[in-house]
């Protein structure tokens, strides 16, 4: 049972994960800390926390688990704001997309990383955002990747562990690097073709009409393209050069692709498609 | 009422044509040519024709309304073939997603476009195809477009027209080159992006591993690189010159985007994202 769990920056992860440790009857108690009270009245409202406040001291006071919800361009500035009230006895995670930049940023605010730091990504989410969305069941089944380093102490990842588990969720562990890779191939590149994407069609004279006759394929393949763009900012800032090498990896195959319907070169679009379709039908399978 | 509708070439398409016009008690008899018994055994045994032949002859004798099937690369042959048959009382139209290359092939093979000849294009379908997959509730609440031409007779045209609404589907005109760009922008170039993405994945040393801790918007991004690989060679081939179009307006605009996220250049990812989101959101809310 976690006695206090304090989240920084209540959000829609932060806030479901509050969600299904009350549900599963996990926690005690749940407090949060926010830049703006709106927020906090939120959460309140939402029955994601029990109690809120914008002074740091006061909300992490006593917890067990502090989970760090901001944005990842932002960890670094509320780590140091974090810092002069953490004790050695709370357990420190974090929820961010991107895991190098969240490490580091923690290593330079707090000058060492503490043994009790556990860098963490929920692979989960929807294209909504903010505490008002949070939902109980959000990480049912999903998986969640936890990215040990040399400092990180058993007992401060059992416990991060544990809380998952508790959420319905599978934990997994990976290095830091090696889950910037895998996150950039299958999240952070998909979403910047959806960007790109929208916004490429929206700023074409005929938008108003493109986007008329638009079925539901369109609609799969751009939902992402909703999603908040200052976390998507961070992300491109925070996870750069394995996001730049997926990047242009993907620009020379569409380059070939292009290419080959210049030429209408049939066997080229056949293989690539065949070839696609058929990893596309196993991971369906899978999920 | 429909006599007989004749379905050349029955998939998932023209099927659920057939599905949601005897839902409609809208047709008294359906019949279906293709070029492989094992297809029509299929159809008879989804239910959506009562009768079927490999002889093109005796599978359009006594067709009101028949409707092309056929994946856009094999119009022209398919036309060839039905020639002798077509009488000027029947009325022809198809479901291809090309219209150009459509209206190129009919009067090619035909000798000069018949006057009852109706290109239209369902805006539906999954990344599902055959006749198996077909479902009467497919046209609910979608568009139908209808390319007519100089040579178009107006009681054709709205027969066909009547066919779909009886579908429960909404029927629009638009010129045929119009729509060739529109559907390039909205549906051929997002199922490129999907194809190419998957693949370039796909062929990672990691790729097991990465769609491992694929997540749900991966899924939903990807689902349209499960469609029917011939399918979408011939529209890549039906419809290049206005797919190239847009691929490398797409291109430019990638580009651009991975310069800013080389450069740092926040203001241009921030815009970018947002202005896309803003147009996606819209978008959804009309859906």
């Amino acid at each position: 049972m976690i006695e206090q769990l304090t989240l920084i920056g209540p959000g829609l992860i932060t806030g479901s994960l509050a969600l299904a440790l009350k549900q599963a009857g996990a926690v005690q108690r749940v407090t949060a800390w926010a830049r703006r009270q709106e927020t906090i009245d939120q959460a309140l409202a939402s029955n994601v926390i029990d109690s809120g406040s914008t002074d740091m001291a006061e909300a992490i006071q006593d917890a067990s688990i502090v989970v760090l919800g901001t944005p990842v361009g932002a960890m670094a500035e509320v780590l140091e704001q974090l810092k002069p009230h953490l004790t050695d006895e709370m357990i420190l995670t974090d929820v961010g997309s991107t895991k190098g930049s969240v490490v580091e940023a923690a290593r330079q605010s707090l000058g060492t990383l503490p043994a009790t730091f556990i860098p963490a990504h929920p692979i989960a989410g929807t294209e909504k955002s903010g505490v008002g969305a949070a939902f109980a069941e959000l990480y049912q089944g999903r998986r969640i990747i936890l990215t040990p380093v040399d400092e990180t102490n058993e007992a401060s990842l059992s416990a991060v562990s544990s809380m998952w588990e508790q959420c319905g969720a599978e934990v997994i562990s990976m290095g830091v690097e090696h889950h910037d890779e895998v996150l950039a191939a299958t999240s952070h590149l998909p979403h910047m073709l959806a960007y790109a994407l929208v916004d490429t069609l929206a700023r074409m004279d005929e938008s108003e009409e493109i986007f008329e006759y638009a079925a539901g394929g369109f609609r799969d393949f751009t939902r992402i393209a909703s999603s908040n763009p200052d976390m998507w900012h961070d992300i491109c800032i925070a996870n750069k050069e394995a996001l730049l090498s997926v990047l242009h990896r993907f620009s020379e195959d569409l380059n070939q692709l292009t290419r080959a319907i210049e030429q209408g070169d049939s066997a080229y679009l056949l293989d690539t498609f065949a070839r696609a379709k058929g990893a596309r039908d196993r991971f369906a399978e899978k999920f």
